[in-house]
């Protein structure tokens, strides 16, 4: 491939923007022109790609004016303002918000899972929320081996899917009350330090997050199965980075732990991380995967398989990924690598 | 009642037997003498209670000659050498350790839940494991009510529950890490700081820590149900103190959330903290319970109760309480107030 594409990110200096332009780089897509937007105007800004400093710009209309594809990261009043519009005059959009997920004409992809739903897009392709990507990757090849009858999952989610203003309001308040100062929470409703919070996005009347709403309703239209049994219990705890889900699946088919291990170990894109017994008989190197090992890298890992014998046929797994990655930049990267 | 138990505590430096001296205090427990034993032979060390400081003494068997009540929080090995030859020196054992729990001539006792267990002791009454606890004060009155046919529970658990060390630990290394420097791991196998481990307790054969299988397994005993399906999944995450566990019940009968949080509310001990419209419109006033929230508290918490529409009849909640009160020392100075 030559460097041929014209690529605006918006939002290129939040957290998920920043990492896309990483990715971009890492990935050598074949970039003819970076263009980097915000969504507020501020002093001068630029962003580092491929060894150079480019000016961010301010996003209005004709920013969008001969661009290949755009990266959406700039929040849902950015997408709902500029999505459209990058795609009348021309743009492939490929929105990481929320807004158009659901619609029946924007297809939601994780490139491993359900490329197939490509075809149908008209110009904008929705990117998943990070909890649905990594959780999707864990369960679709078992899904489609075993047959998925009912997932819980609940989620250890890092302050980073949040935004860089998390981050720094995680880490002031710890470096805060580590010297014995208060730090009062502006970001998060409650004090996120040494907490964890049942909370994240904002709730509906039947008392479930957003957050709890998008894993159950993106993933069925991923799995193209709008009555799948989910139930989701979302929660922000004190990690920067790399979101953990303890996932509980009840299958249609008989499987042992080694059959699931065997499914997730060949699947693209997940890695099982999953030494059950310790080695040298040390405890400490017992292998499972945690945010610390998944922060920073592209894989899906799978850890701590095991039977749950409550039910007929079931098993417990814990997922972690990097939420900034595979959750947000890494897959959107993955998805404009499919179309170009 | 007038002042007239000796009350020994052994392992009285920990973490949960300083809680203990702290409840017996606070609970006015009649002591007339304070016995607090440690397991290892230090410096001189004393304990505060009543306003008076009480050295610690080594734990030999002579130390519970006269002693009306000794409280166990001394750890595996302490019970197992000490604790029947209490009971042979005339004194009734609460213990916190995990040793006796499962055997069928020690009662395991949760106050609120099953205190009719307790006539048959024999001298040792058992304390619950701190998840354990809190998780059959939230499930019990439901399985009352509606009948509860299935429990899948998350921990998010405090690094309290691994001892003093452990929390001197998540200080350090936070510190250390906000300061840009290294803090090698010594109680945890990994980094606890800004991270999570899906690993309490060591491992069995079929890949569950023993955490998790006492959460099943004593849980079943106290419910006197011992096929009573329940899988679980224990993670420490990095708080100091507080216990949250997200738990998916499955009923027999159906009912409304509204029901559900009456039933809860009217339990002794429980606490439902759920206010599931914004104050004021204030998404940050939603109420729930925290670890932070429950630390130093006596009851059980319980927040984000919602149908689970993914079953006939299911429920999320999200269960939050101190794992070294309610979780330890309170439930033990608890079972002695019903003996003495």
């Amino acid at each position: 491939m030559s460097d041929k594409y014209i690529v605006a990110v918006v939002g290129a200096t939040g957290a998920v923007g920043r990492e896309m332009i990483r990715v971009l780089e890492e990935r050598k897509f074949p970039v003819k022109t970076l263009v980097p937007l915000a969504t507020k105007k501020k002093n001068r800004r630029t962003v580092r790609f491929k060894g150079k400093d480019i000016t961010v710009k301010v996003t209005e209309d004709a920013s969008f004016n001969g661009v290949d594809v755009t990266l959406f990261a700039g929040g849902d009043n950015a997408s709902k303002e500029f999505a459209w519009e990058a795609v009348r005059r021309g743009s492939i959009v490929i929105d990481n918000s929320s807004t158009f997920r659901m619609r029946p004409d924007v297809p939601l992809i994780i490139p491993e899972v359900n490329i197939k739903h490509i075809q149908r897009h008209q110009g904008l392709i929705a990117n998943p929320n990070c909890s649905t990507i990594q959780m999707c990757m864990a369960v679709k090849p078992l899904y489609e081996k075993l047959g998925v009858t009912r997932i819980v999952v609940s989620t250890y989610q890092a302050v980073s899917g949040k935004g860089k203003a998390a981050g720094e309001e995680l880490k002031k308040q710890t470096k805060a009350l580590a010297n014995n100062r208060k730090y009062a929470p502006k970001v998060f409703p409650q004090q996120i330090s040494f907490n964890c919070l049942p909370h994240i996005d904002i709730f509906n009347a039947a008392g479930n997050t957003l957050e709890e709403v998008k894993i159950v309703e993106e993933t069925r239209k991923i799995f193209s199965n709008p009555q799948l049994p989910i139930s989701a219990t979302c929660v922000r705890v004190p990690v920067m980075n790399g979101h953990a889900q303890s996932i509980n699946i009840q299958t249609r088919k008989r499987s042992s732990v080694d059959n699931v291990r065997k499914i997730l170990s060949r699947s693209p894109g997940v890695t099982v991380v999953d030494e059950p017994d310790p080695v040298d008989g040390d405890e400490k190197r017992r292998t499972y995967p945690t945010p610390l090992y998944a922060s920073g890298k592209d894989e899906v890992y799978i850890g701590r398989v095991r039977k749950d014998l409550s039910v007929e046929y079931g098993f417990n797994m814990w997922c972690v990924a990097d939420n900034l990655r595979k959750g947000a930049a890494l897959n959107a990267v993955q998805i404009a690598e499919f179309i170009f």
